[in-house]
């Protein structure tokens, strides 16, 4: 039996009573002081994908990072909060046991869950023409210190970390990549979601400067359901993310991940603390 | 001693016991078979703002609309999930007592409160122009039979409500328009999130076919403080929302909502049921 992917390996979640299960920080998707917050997102949606009650598929995800979490034990509890015919609201938390045994919750969430349906469908929002991933060079991403960074794969077309840290003021915070696991791994709606996390802040983009951030609160709307996540397979997705508004220590960012046929996989938005 | 405005005799909520409060259904904001859904937001906001332990002011706030409100008494609950130096997470929601006695969630809610400190500011999301309110006529709303609409007035600038419901699909879903409440009332942070989902539902525009709709869940980003909010008084508002996908059941709204002076007050996503 081969190992598994390190994604699988990370947001594993293994029954532990009522409501609640039990998971471990992993180094593989270690940022600088903590967890990427991708994959924290992902664990946290992973609850509900593992519990016994689930009804459907993910339609919205909101993540809220609300401290740090560390090495170590993670414990998941999500409930229903209600269930519908056809839709499910849901309760998530993470939670640690600090040194002198107190409880800390880390991460709060909310997810709702539903049966699809066929109807009549469109999108506004068109997926750009740009050069074909395999006609682009990796991007070489080997000067940072943490090792999420290595989990991904990224193809850049537009807005890349800047070369020069010279506080040189950019016009706008568009970034636009083509993104796979790395090692390639078949697409899901946790892996989805870890990817929906994958930029780096649009305030370093803007502003040249690595001023110290933090996501505070992150959602992701879900348009592709298991069947069309699962044609995907390993291919490559186009994600973009552009800024909206930074004042007096936040900013938005929302961003689109389509597939190579050009299907909208998910939109997702988070609001972003920054010092300075 | 004048009556209070509508929209604060809808969104009171007097304390009842720890980390409880209790308000009312209000047959000023009553939409078809239940509150406005921007005024169920509101006053899940308004839960934490009126809360003893609250700390600083609302950056971001995701209500998830789990069931249907009646008519009759609320119980609105918050409690803080995590306190941290400059941070609050705070788990909120809305429940109702039905006829046998059970108490039903209808409203799920996370919110996140800070302290928000001067630092260097710009907007990627530049105001559109677009002519002054002033010179343009008031919508004709009348013909609706529901409550809510007559409590804001908007005067159209872009997408307004399909003249004609003939079937015929439009090529785009952007509304734009200036808006303020009616009455008159100074703008503060509950105001602000009821009219993040003022607008009418984006598959009737783009489809001029009224299909049964719902919002599932709905997220706004604060960029605005309660200073920028008292000086706006109770101007228009320049508020823009467009679909960006609808597929199998779904399609969310991304919105913009910026006060006279082209400053950016706030950014909202929702994600939306349709039938058909």
């Amino acid at each position: 039996m081969s190992a598994p992917h390190p994604f699988d390996a990370a947001i594993a979640l293994a029954p532990a009573g009522s409501d609640a299960f039990s998971g471990h920080s992993h180094p593989a998707y270690w940022n600088m002081i903590g967890p990427f917050g991708g994959l924290t997102a992902a664990m946290a949606l992973n609850a509900v994908l593992q519990h016994p009650q689930l009804l459907g598929a993910p339609i919205s995800l909101t993540v809220n990072f609300a401290g740090p979490v560390g090495e170590g034990p993670i414990t998941a509890r999500a409930r229903p909060a209600r269930t519908n015919r056809s839709t499910q609201h849901w309760w998530v938390e993470l939670v640690q046991t600090d040194a002198d045994g107190t409880e800390q919750v880390s991460t709060t969430a909310t997810v709702v869950t539903a049966a699809r349906r066929p109807t009549w469908s469109a999108s506004d929002a068109t997926m750009p023409t740009v050069p074909a991933p395999d006609g682009l060079p990796r991007s070489e991403r080997g000067g940072t210190p943490v090792a999420w960074i290595a989990r991904y794969e990224v193809r850049s077309l537009q807005g890349d970390l800047p070369r020069q840290w010279d506080g040189q003021t950019a016009d706008d915070s568009l970034t636009r990549w083509w993104l796979r696991d790395d090692p390639p791994r078949p697409l899901d709606f946790a892996s989805l979601t870890a990817m929906a996390d994958v930029f780096f802040p649009r305030v370093w983009l803007r502003r040249a400067t690595r001023v110290p951030v933090g996501t505070v609160s992150m959602t992701v709307y879900f348009h592709a359901d298991s069947a069309q996540l699962a044609a995907c397979g390993d291919g490559h997705l186009l994600a973009e993310a552009r800024a909206l508004n930074f004042r007096h220590g936040f900013f938005d960012q929302t961003g689109l991940l389509w597939n190579a046929q050009g299907h909208l996989l998910c939109s997702t938005h988070q609001i972003v603390y920054y010092k300075e």
